[in-house]
């Protein structure tokens, strides 16, 4: 299984390594024209190309004390798509038409481009503002932690020998939004972390949904299904028609966003507003 | 009140713009042969020239989950000592023959070599391996939050608006040797933070010590009393015997240690084995 990774990282993204596809970036990172296309150079690779959307901004997280940006390596599942039209009955919230996203809790942190092959260990529920935005755990098959007889394989490993790894992941969705004037996030299950097996329904489910997409049984806003390799769907490109650029591999962009900047949030109240004051952010507590 | 300020950051020290002193620095940041060299401008600057003695290798805070390096800028006081010959009767162990150690909670970064003038908001009683080793919290008096009616002007205060940051002080200092195979600390107080009224007790203290050690009264073992301004004490030097060398300002060495590693430790069972497996260091739980 593949998963394209990007995060907040200042690193320079590498030159691929991996037989199957090549990458070409246009514009600068950490600016709103940055795109990654991913070519195929294998009839085996299940990759299409595509470009990398970004918001009008490039998007940062806030630094909610004490967690510095992510704290894993922050991807999706290619060929997934949580669809926005069906509430799903476990979580009874209706899909955020996004692909699945996907948390890497390997020891190496990834660059944006980079596809790693992962397995999956479990999943969490979160209600990301009312829509539901599963979060699949995985640990990448070539980490030390994924190898060996007590090698990561269900989601009870994974609090057996990273401890504390899951709460503060669950703490950390609840509340990353809440720098930016939002509310804290809910969860299904009241986030409770589910299994391995159950998170494999999840990427089943977001697979077939993601096939009845490209095959046009259903239609998405913002969602482009143009492609060059599935054959019998609406979007298909002829490959010579589609040029990708070259790539570039530019400096980064200026941040606006002071990315040092730390917030800190009462956990027990986390209704209250958010206060700017000089620059510096803080949390009250409703009195 | 002063604080001369280092982390582990990779930012380049900046010319300090700082009327009063000039730093000079020598070899490369990141290596044993690192000094940054203090000279005083103004006769009025209460700051002498001093060399930042490194341990053989240079020393990087292991990134205990969920903190990533320090959580703040950590520096001492200049013209304080712990005296490591008297117990205090406070925390019951002696001084760990270092200057008085500072955590700067603003929202500006420091770097290596800056001097922040500070107000003392509470100190925690950290014992480390053993010795009294404060840890003297304080705020930038040039920070957002050092400033205005609701200003940060003593322990309480800390909680109030900055909600978490001090249990996790007190998580981060007990458990940042853990790594290293050692034990976790102990505080004095049952790690309970003491006030700012306190903590000014405490910087007389260690001034008073710092006093008795340059003039001879008191002496200490691998700590250097030789000065170009304290008249009548034993290790006054002629001003005119000392060449300071030029400022070079070079790039930082290469970093062996792996800065991105996370150790999990559970804070339940601390007194496991560390384990290392193909480079990734586990924390065990005892059976």
């Amino acid at each position: 299984m593949g998963t394209g990774i990007g995060n907040n990282t200042a690193r320079p993204s590498k030159k691929s390594s991996h037989p199957e596809y090549s990458i070409k970036r246009t514009g600068r990172p950490f600016s709103s024209e940055y795109r990654i296309y991913f070519e195929r150079t294998s009839p085996f690779c299940s990759l299409e190309y595509w470009d990398d959307i970004l918001d009008k901004k490039p998007r940062f997280v806030k630094n909610c004390f004490p967690y510095k940006g992510y704290l894993w390596n922050y991807g999706a599942l290619p060929q997934t798509w949580e669809d926005p039209h069906s509430h799903h009955p476990d979580t009874h919230a209706p899909g955020d038409n996004d692909p699945l996203d996907v948390i890497e809790i390997g020891r190496a942190v990834a660059r944006p481009g980079d596809v790693l092959r992962v397995r999956p260990l479990g999943i969490l529920g979160l209600l990301d503002e009312g829509k539901t935005d599963w979060k699949l755990l995985v640990i990448n098959v070539d980490d030390p932690l994924a190898r060996g007889h007590d090698a990561l394989r269900d989601i009870g490993d994974v609090e057996d020998r990273l401890p504390g790894l899951l709460d503060a992941a669950r703490d950390w969705f609840r509340i990353y939004k809440v720098p930016d004037g939002k509310k804290p996030n809910d969860f299904a299950f009241h986030g409770a972390w589910r299994d391995r097996k159950y998170a494999e329904r999840i990427i089943d489910e977001c697979e077939d949904a993601w096939k009845k997409l490209v095959h046009g049984q259903v239609k998405a806003k913002d969602v482009s299904v143009e492609n060059t390799t599935l054959d019998g769907t609406p979007g298909k490109l002829d490959p010579d028609s589609v040029s990708l650029p070259k790539d570039e591999d530019r400096s980064p962009a200026p941040v606006e966003q002071d990315l040092d900047e730390w917030f800190y949030l009462d956990r027990d109240n986390l209704e209250g507003d958010v206060r700017s004051e000089g620059g510096m952010n803080i949390m009250l507590e409703l009195g």
